[in-house]
């Protein structure tokens, strides 16, 4: 049996972690981050978590490396404070895109990440919607998954009539999530069909797989990054003949100039959660409605500490 | 600099090990399985392999837990016989398609296997067309995975005309293959779409995204089993218009009443390679043809012992 | 603490499992074992296990490498569902007599299946007369060996009067277990002594150490696999003298032309014990008599999950 | 025997990379470093690095956390590039200050540092003058730790006459490198004694052990970061008498305000390493004398690769 | 949550450990030690431990070699005895000062008694006053230090008055622990200034830096093995115009001709700890006084079983 | 391919390892070995040892514990020497009948010694003659073990008439190794049968297995440590009819009173092997003929670093 539950705040998203203490009505355990003029960071938890059953929230976001590096630190630190047990809960995991060994000679980071976490300390990981579903497969440790999905999908049967959607996936390559949303919501698919010609490295969307013709296209992902996928392919089926564009992403990444370049965009609303803080800009543009997960965060973690099933409720 | 390369044939294919030597002009290393009336089995390496660059060909195919530890015992005898390094080469990899966690409470067993590979001693890996490129993160050894797509493209550019060809991927949650082969050949995409309904467990093709009507339907999957998904697919791509149904599957695993249900198919050619020997209910289906990888095999390993790059030119 | 105890059945012996529970007075834990047309299986745990202190029954049997592949699976698929302490329940261990290196370039396979459990994640190990007590060296996490030789020899006093019986081993090497034997019943030991001669690899009886003559002969060993060692010494015995011949074996693996050969033999009666399933045909012979160790596991588990001593009891 | 020298340059200092590569007469090894607009990184290494002995240059400097992760993808890309033998060489290493635990719940960062580098698959470190000799120890894989007092000192003696200098550390906690020096120089030694006062946390230079009167103070440490410390003990020494200050520190950090500081001090001259990169506003502050280590790094890297003894020219 | 608190003494330090019981209220745990006529051990333990928290008490003194491997054996003993919790109570932690590479090609020791310990399988480590605090480091395990400093200067405080005293470092390398004892004591500091002249590779006090004269030497160290050190700084300092000379030091080693060297010493007293048992000859030797650490790590064990911060307390 | 030959004496025995070295034609490397009055020790190389190929002699006397500490820091100092391959040759395994787990809440020894080797970063072990075959199961790094049977037996068989002899082993439990002779010799067999009774610890010898009427009785073990089971064999015999008693053992322990017992005693000559070195009374013992191994230790040692076959020469 595990000591009480110390849910700690890594500098990445306190906001998160608030709403998660409020639903599970605890005070943030105590911790205070430092950061010198060299760059250095001090990570000191400031509370006894002896024996304890500590959450650490912290999804990736920018300053990325920094927050990856804090992590590491605070999970070290909690190790040799005798903590009893160390969950990282990191709804967005970092480099999760980057899976795979699609080119010579590179690093399958997540796989890394997955390694670095377990060699600081960690003992689980929680995360949610990862970019392929084998990343779980990247830890040893138990890593819980959870999927946004329900509440996304929630969201939207509840503000608009679907009849005359259809799904459309970006890529062929990365078309799985949007079988789920198809499942749930009962609805068709399409799907951009992107190739690369001669020695032109850029993929472009050539073909639409699928039919949007008077229909509102609902454009789904598991992330938003720069927008430009996201934005060429509500282009394209406006081409193609849809009568408007929505979309719906988990993890709101929007770096760069993607706001500006979704503001521009035919996109009438995009629909996030909040894995990751939006930033001031994204918070002001009326186009992105934010949902929120915390509960959902905050439901398993009451589970995995009173060893209820995780399961049961959340993968059905 | 490791020593000379000595190749070991498991029990599994000793075909393919024995056109790999071909290719490579060297003897296959001579090795003993003795399995005793309790299934036990005795793996004995019969010559000197100290410090030696061994390789051990073994594909997972039936009897499957047999080979799986067969492969285990062999590279452990290896090690403690003092090989240099031991690459285990396993064209068609054990479990590949068990490496997500779709359902609660389930193992990732080829995340499992790829554990268990490296207790055993396993230095690095050679495979051939993973059913996820994700599955390659689950080593913590180096890890070279080939691709067959050449190889079964040359042989469709050289036997067809294809212009009037189309590219089926028989499920929206592994059309990742068909875009490769989209690419490299230059067609287009058909997709098909299963759903899931009430309480009935069995997805179902209800919808084609995408269009086949005309045209020869080109079905490509990574590996056949039972072959009831490649027949369901052929079936339902005729009956929307397809003039003609072929296939090319790298793995031909072709496990129960596959063969029984290939030849009453629609399918008039299915493309396979021997990565997995053929049983000889398969060799005498004359739909079924077989492209040999060996020399692909040969080529990548004399390069991984002769420190050459192996991406330069495999992995375009 | 450990959590409340689940007792899960692997396919090896669902009737131990059975057993055990029945003793303990709990349901065995809800599982799933599904074996598809390519022989790929899947494990799946249907109950809640988180921090739970689960037992996996599974001894060694055929199927030989699928019962292995199983069991780490099972163990990997409990790991990664949260279970508190994983201990697998192992009565007849897998590979136990390849537990040297009595041939150059082996595996020391009983080592490797000790490391592949931990790989999968096995926090403890149960098992019971392991051919040599240098196998609980091999593993690294608690192990606890518990012997047969109590319920046996409480079973031979009570059915026999022993005055006038010899302890018989059928091997000057593996003479170690009659000796344990010879102290509890107080009787005399004789060992048949078998050659090596010329290039004849087979091991023949050529001598017997000890005397017979007028004697009843009890054979006593830690296995049955062929029957061939135990035939042999059973008319060895009966050439030099001995009366009648009984045997006494831990272990029925009885695999082969087994039951034939016993029945044709001059051993009147062979005790065995449960740890092993019995195939039908051994279940028919009347030669022989199986005892239950299922009691005994059970009070075992008990005492592990009470944190009782194991020792106290069993191991005097 | 391990492959041909290939020397990789991460992105924190390509001066010391080119410098080095020059010593050695070799070019540098390809490698790109793309960072997306979500702040991730790509790090690809663009020729064949198979069974080489591949150094990779990369201090600790800003941006430290992108640095950090930087040279573990790196690593873990060539790891799975089969490299033969991966040494990071890191002049001015992590978090070398966070060695102890002198604060309740915090991490002894240093010794992360070690295990992450380890983990992402590190075979070898070479590192210059760590803050505490200990942090050695906090490597399983084998470190070479080299001194740059030699080149300093002998600077020091070619460009001054010494007769009348006296060695100064800051702290008394941390005078062990002075003591080297003065070995060297053989110098008489002063030390600052800092101590704490009341709730005020910060330590105050309260006495001066030993002597500086009439004396040129010679200040020397490892580093020196905000310049805060370093100036405070020149002030310091020049109440007590000293006549002038010049300090001496191998690694330049240099942060925040720390030029303008030196600039406002009566430090007359500040003679430091090239292990850092030096900012453009120090390369242009006329007090900053900067001596290079990377003719010390080539020699060294050159014994590595043709396995000659580091110790018996460096370590002395 | 860990079982009951079970306490073994080792053979190093019974009296400590019954100390330590007495304190606690519990008894000593059983266990037995029996050492062959060929020098081999035999570690039992005498009762049950399973899941218990246990504490091994057995700091580094002579028989030294024989009190690593006998402390190794009980942890080792206790792991496979299914031990809940093993922490080895190290007061005086073996090969302490061997913890950096000051020369070529030596062991970093004390990094590898850190290794052993755990390889052995110890889960947490408790000691006193490390040679280098940057040892704790050494651990991938938690590991707490406690100080002696508060009972050592409550001691000094209680004892004298300590206007006219100086605190002494007998070497400029050394001197970090003069510093805590400084701030605790507000006292001045002098620190022995050893170098090493030409080839003489012995190192002889040439300077003091600070000033002794006309006041009371109190020179102190973290141990006192031979006395050659502590003896030569004592007569320096009177030299150098001290008053007196007192000593303080943690752990009493006293080896060889120690308590001679003293006794013939100018030093007039000697304040040590029982973190290692004196021997006769110390005992009798008045100039020595003992302060016990036996309630300090019992406390520090009561706050770790109850899961209470030890730092709070102790570390001040 | 390794480097150049290194060949390490430890303090153990030094004359084994010049033997060896003679055999080579190579010198020892130079190491030192020093022993301060705390009876901590300091290994240092004195040669540079990159990349080599280091064998460190080193079987286990007394005093056994030092002699173990001596070996894992040699080894760790190899491994930080950046060694290429470090080969640990133990002729006589420290605490190799510690091999099992006999009575309750004990260490198996053997694991943990095989553990610590591995720990302090041994990559070979060289042994001769364990106790039980299994031990060499221990080891995860690859293990050799010869068999000093061959050299007694040419010994045996040059020196005396064996037509009349009887081999006898001195337990039931322990007769494995007396198969070898006996097959080896083609010589009868007897086994003493020691029994416990009652409340009495200690075996007594009861019976004799076999027959030794008139014939000369050749006591065979893998050691002799105090001497007390030979002699009461030696006795045992005697008296139940043989002419005279002589014995061969491969490691000479005689520790205690082992050479007055052997004087005492009716054994007219004991063979031993140089595994350890005879302590000077031993030498001085004109019953004791001792027999080289060293040149069997070269061969193999030559072998492996040739990287030819190891069993073809000597595991017959």
């Amino acid at each position: 049996m595990i000591g009480a539950v110390k849910v700690i705040s890594g500098t990445a998203h306190p906001e998160l972690a608030q709403d998660i203490c409020t639903c599970l009505g605890v005070d943030i355990c105590r911790s205070t981050v430092v950061r010198f003029s060299n760059e250095n960071m001090l990570v000191q938890i400031d509370e006894n978590v002896r024996e304890a059953d500590v959450f650490v929230i912290q999804p990736s976001c920018p300053p990325v490396s920094d927050g990856i590096i804090e992590l590491l630190m605070t999970i070290d630190a909690l190790k040799h404070a005798s903590a009893g047990r160390i969950t990282a809960v990191v709804p967005y995991f970092p480099y999760a895109r980057s899976d795979k060994k699609d080119r010579p000679r590179i690093s399958i980071t997540a796989r890394l990440m997955a390694d670095l976490l377990q060699t600081s300390g960690a003992d689980r990981i929680l995360t949610m919607n990862l970019h392929s579903p084998q990343v779980q497969g990247f830890f040893r440790i138990p890593a819980d998954q959870l999927q946004a999905a329900p509440i996304l999908c929630d969201y939207l049967r509840e503000t608009r009539d679907l009849t005359n959607h259809v799904l459309v996936a970006g890529d062929v390559g990365e078309s799985k999530d949007v079988g789920h949303y198809a499942d749930r919501l009962d609805l068709p698919i399409a799907i951009v069909d992107k190739r690369r010609h001669g020695d032109d490295e850029v993929a472009r969307a050539v073909n639409l797989i699928g039919d949007v013709k008077g229909k509102i296209a609902l454009i789904v992902d598991d992330e938003v990054a720069s927008g430009g996928t996201l934005v060429e392919a509500a282009r394209f089926v406006l081409e193609r003949g849809a009568l408007a564009v929505e979309a719906c992403v988990v993890h709101p990444v929007l770096s760069g100039r993607a706001i500006e370049r979704i503001e521009a965009s035919p996109i009438r609303q995009l629909v996030v959660t909040d894995t990751i803080p939006l930033r001031e800009e994204a918070k002001r543009c009326k186009r992105i409605r934010q949902l929120s997960i915390a509960g959902l965060l905050a439901e398993t973690m009451l589970r995995i500490s009173n060893e209820d099933s995780v399961s049961s409720l959340f993968m059905e």
